[in-house]
């Protein structure tokens, strides 16, 4: 296993440290680092939470600041974070307006945040993200996963609740976006969770995962290495299937790398997807593409539309002040 | 090759046509993608040009735009660009108060460049950037090799440029900061150029490459693997002894990826390398993390240290609008 870590055990202290430490200005650690928080609250204003496994990075810490979260809970990698952490975080960034919890679809993210949410005194709601078309249940997923539309929703539920949106009506959003929303990934090589010490799955040199998940879950089945239009076609069209948008429609498109894809690479997956998306009538008015919701250092990209509509775009729009997106400020 | 893409030959045709669909808004191609324009010009203006081989994206395309560069060139990958490039993008982009060429110090790009310069008509000076401490003389380089201290480089002046500096200002800058600014990096992994299909170094399950540079070429020594602390206490030890920094100095702090470690490492990383600066009394007052100059999908980082006073920090932060880095707009 080749990282750049000190030990297993301290990593995520380590890099929760490192990454408090380079964004100062937007962020700061919750005791015992249980939570990454905004620095400044917005008082009145509706706490949005999320959280999940290390590994994803930038997702989720990287999604706290201005016009984003205002709370991430990182577990260790590919773990849940525990019912305890959440509970601080919602103490912490609640300023009387209640919580709204962003979890994405896994058993065990969703019972923690549960939990959390029967524990918790103040107002809350809970949106669950389960974009992923490629499969209906998974290694550790009852109903589809949640994975990079995550970002999506919690970029737009994000600037509602920085104009004051209510509680009741920031769920109805991100229930709505998360609808909204499809992706599908594909996976060249497997990551190595460091605690294993070895990759997650064994792949073939001339082989790749077609509907993988982001922790190295299968997807819909292995298959030889196929060119970039070829999958492009095959992961738009699932998304396009799954969304059954009309001719004319515009949407958001992210093209997401795992963590061991280069941009250069990325990018080329972006043409090759907004020639499936025009081929269909579909109107890319807004691009997101980049290492966002990630799985370590694994190979491969995820392709994810999002139905837009003057409401949403301008939400996405709206200023944004994170360690990971920014822009209008 | 596990990679994602549809031929060796129009990968990088592909990438930059997605690249400027996805980023229409700040940038436009030239013709034959010869180069990344700044869509909208600023008259009156010296013009900043870069660029080099593709395969270290976001450098140097992703940095074209408001505040940083009016034009870059890539060449195919790990290739220079042509001189006829550099000349049809200087021809784009002059507005009459000259051409900058900022310039990674590697053979190939200087020659280039220069033959560039001198087909130009209009004014022109040349900053090289050679940050890269490893090693003096290198596989494609006479003298230091220019690394990720460039786009620290393309930022301070790209801001100087933006507020009016002239032609001369601008190049005394450049050579000031590049002067300031020091790097060294380490692999784990190879990288693949498309066109060679096979790694272009081996090395064991358990060595690094101390002293890598940006296209796998020999560092100061193959060792075994050690810990992120070790590594950091080396790489920032060696470029504080070249920087000769006084206790005190405030600097600007790059922990930079190569394309194929996480963000999880990274932060790990500068939070180890801001104990060994802190160790020294060295103050990190602004830090920026993530693949900014990468290498294909190599695995490992560098670290990037620049001396900064009131002068190059109030440009390093003044608003910046490109694909890679964006804030204040």
């Amino acid at each position: 296993m080749k990282k750049l870590i000190n030990d297993v055990d301290s990593l995520l202290a380590e890099s929760l440290d490192g990454f408090a430490a380079a964004h100062a200005d937007i962020v700061s650690l919750g005791v015992g680092a249980a939570f990454v928080r905004r620095r400044t609250l917005k008082h009145g204003k509706v706490a949005l939470i999320s959280g999940g496994g290390a590994g994803h990075e930038p997702l989720h810490s990287g999604f706290v600041g201005m016009g984003m979260l205002d709370a991430a809970c990182s577990g260790q990698v590919f773990t849940s974070p525990t019912p305890d952490q959440m509970l601080a975080a919602a103490q912490a960034v609640d300023t009387g307006a209640g919580v709204l919890f962003i979890v994405k679809n896994y058993s065990g993210d969703m019972m923690n945040f549960q939990m959390a949410a029967e524990m918790v005194t103040c107002d809350n709601a809970t949106v669950i993200v389960n974009d992923d078309v490629a499969v209906e249940d998974s290694t550790y997923t009852t109903g589809r996963r949640g994975v990079a539309g995550t970002l999506i929703v919690e970029k737009i539920v994000g600037a509602a609740a920085e104009r004051g949106d209510n509680l009741a009506a920031l769920k109805a959003l991100g229930d709505s976006v998360n609808k909204a929303t499809a992706s599908m990934g594909v996976a060249l090589t497997s990551c190595t969770v460091p605690a294993a010490g070895k990759p997650t799955f064994q792949i073939g040199v001339d082989e790749m995962e077609m509907g993988v998940g982001i922790h190295g879950e299968p997807g819909r089945r292995r298959v030889r290495l196929a060119s970039a239009d070829d999958i492009a076609a095959e992961l738009t069209g699932a998304i396009l299937k799954d969304l059954s948008l009309r001719s004319g429609q515009e949407v958001l498109l992210l093209v997401n790398g795992f963590g061991g894809t280069p941009l250069l690479e990325l990018y080329l997956m972006v043409n090759a997807a907004r020639k499936v998306l025009a081929g269909a009538g579909i109107q890319v008015v807004r691009y997101l593409t980049g290492p966002f919701v990630t799985s370590l250092e694994m190979a491969g990209c995820s392709i994810t539309v999002s139905a837009a509509d003057a409401t949403t775009l301008a939400l996405w729009d709206a200023p944004v002040h994170t360690a990971a997106l920014r822009w209008g400020v």
